[in-house]
């Protein structure tokens, strides 16, 4: 059995800590919460805490706070030499007090609070400073995940960055598309299964070899006709002009 | 029984014409091709042709070829007032000929040579000149697929100009999060479950709503950060920068 602590009551917390309550391999030590209201809908009151002294021994203790935070609290932690690690994709080891042995324990994945996460499917990024560590983390998340990987600091952040071109960006391009849809009274649901189309591809094709559309068939008839209905668009055309360009450019 | 003939040998044609055999309320009259060897392999010899002046009589005739290519071929059409369809998302009506009665049949998905397509999910999007017509493809339509909608020219333009936002653009920042990847040795795999549930979660909630990240954050630490990751890349920078301010000036 490992035993672990949480620090924190966001969304990443709350998922942990639910999934770590129904693993088997892995006890919930405590979980710290500045508010303990916030965890007593998925801990029994003797599990919770709101004050750091009172956090007990624990073979890792997983921060997940918001990234602004993490400093402040691994230096709030009144013990030493123990396996301190944080959530997050966007911060490297060193923002851990080094007072403690760090890590980073990173789910790469979207959580919400009201929808349920199937943790087999989440990816976990792991990095530690020695071997002994990692290996006690690793089992941690082999516990809750099929999807385990060792990642460095610098490839960690490269991950983060290719997740806001994947995902958030790839977000914000289907919301120009919705309000496009709106605009012209045709329901955005139309498109829902070339989206997923488009996003099942990429397993089985490069993003490359995916590439389809007028930009990548230089269909400049097409391209102009869509320019001028964007027209009213600054916004809008300026995403297309340099996206068209992007591909052009990097699809040759 | 509705008499079905194609024109055409490419990927929506052969998609098409296999469905279409499969599909009792349907007969597929003839297909065809200027190179007949083209579709050997789904059709009889005997119901492939390559000249035009043997076209059979048919409730529907739908010309499945390139953009560039659909006005000539409907003007050696040698028949008139019968129904004649394109399946093009940015042509309009009136690039048929106007000596037969015109509508298009619009599948708004992308198909592959070697992918089996589930037509039961395929979108169509239909348009004709006459109610009786419409009813003609509308029940073709409805023979091989669920999702069967009226839309005007106007709609189909703003559709499919959604769809190059929502799907070729988003597979180019898919190509660009995946060069991320491979120049850092992460493999691009990490990401799918990421990606997966990007595309999913715009069906339960709005893309504004669903919008995360330090661009929605207003992140500036991390958003500098990523900027000077990515400072060799001009091309990358240009669309980092575009689209986080896009979010920021759309997210409010």
């Amino acid at each position: 059995m490992i035993k672990v602590a949480i620090i924190g009551s966001g969304n990443v917390a709350r998922h942990l800590i639910s999934v770590f309550e129904k693993t088997e391999a892995i006890t919930l030590v405590q979980a710290f919460a500045r508010k303990a209201q916030n965890l007593s809908d998925l801990l029994p009151s003797t599990k919770i805490i709101s004050d750091y002294s009172e956090l007990k021994d624990a073979d890792i203790y997983i921060i997940a706070v918001s990234d602004d935070a993490i400093a402040a609290v691994s230096e709030q932690l009144n013990f030493t030499n123990k396996f301190v690690v944080h959530t997050s994709g966007s911060s490297g080891l060193d923002i851990l007090n080094p007072k403690n042995r760090k890590g980073v324990f990173y789910p790469l994945q979207t959580f919400s609070k009201t929808k349920a996460v199937n943790f087999r499917e989440v990816p976990f990024c792991l990095e530690s400073e020695n071997e002994a560590d990692f290996a006690i983390m690793e089992a941690v998340a082999k516990a809750i995940s099929d999807k385990v990987y060792a990642v460095n600091s610098r490839q960690r952040q490269s991950l983060h960055i290719a997740a806001v071109f994947s995902c958030n960006f790839v977000n914000h391009l289907y919301q120009i598309g919705n309000e496009i849809c709106t605009e012209n009274e045709v329901p955005f649901e139309i498109l829902y299964p070339l989206i997923q189309e488009t996003a099942d591809k990429i397993k089985t094709l490069s993003p490359k070899a995916a590439q389809t559309g007028p930009a990548k068939r230089n269909d400049r008839n097409t391209i102009e006709k869509q320019l001028s209905f964007l027209e009213n668009h600054p916004d809008r055309t300026a995403i297309y002009q340099l996206l068209t360009e992007s591909i052009q450019k990097n699809n040759v």
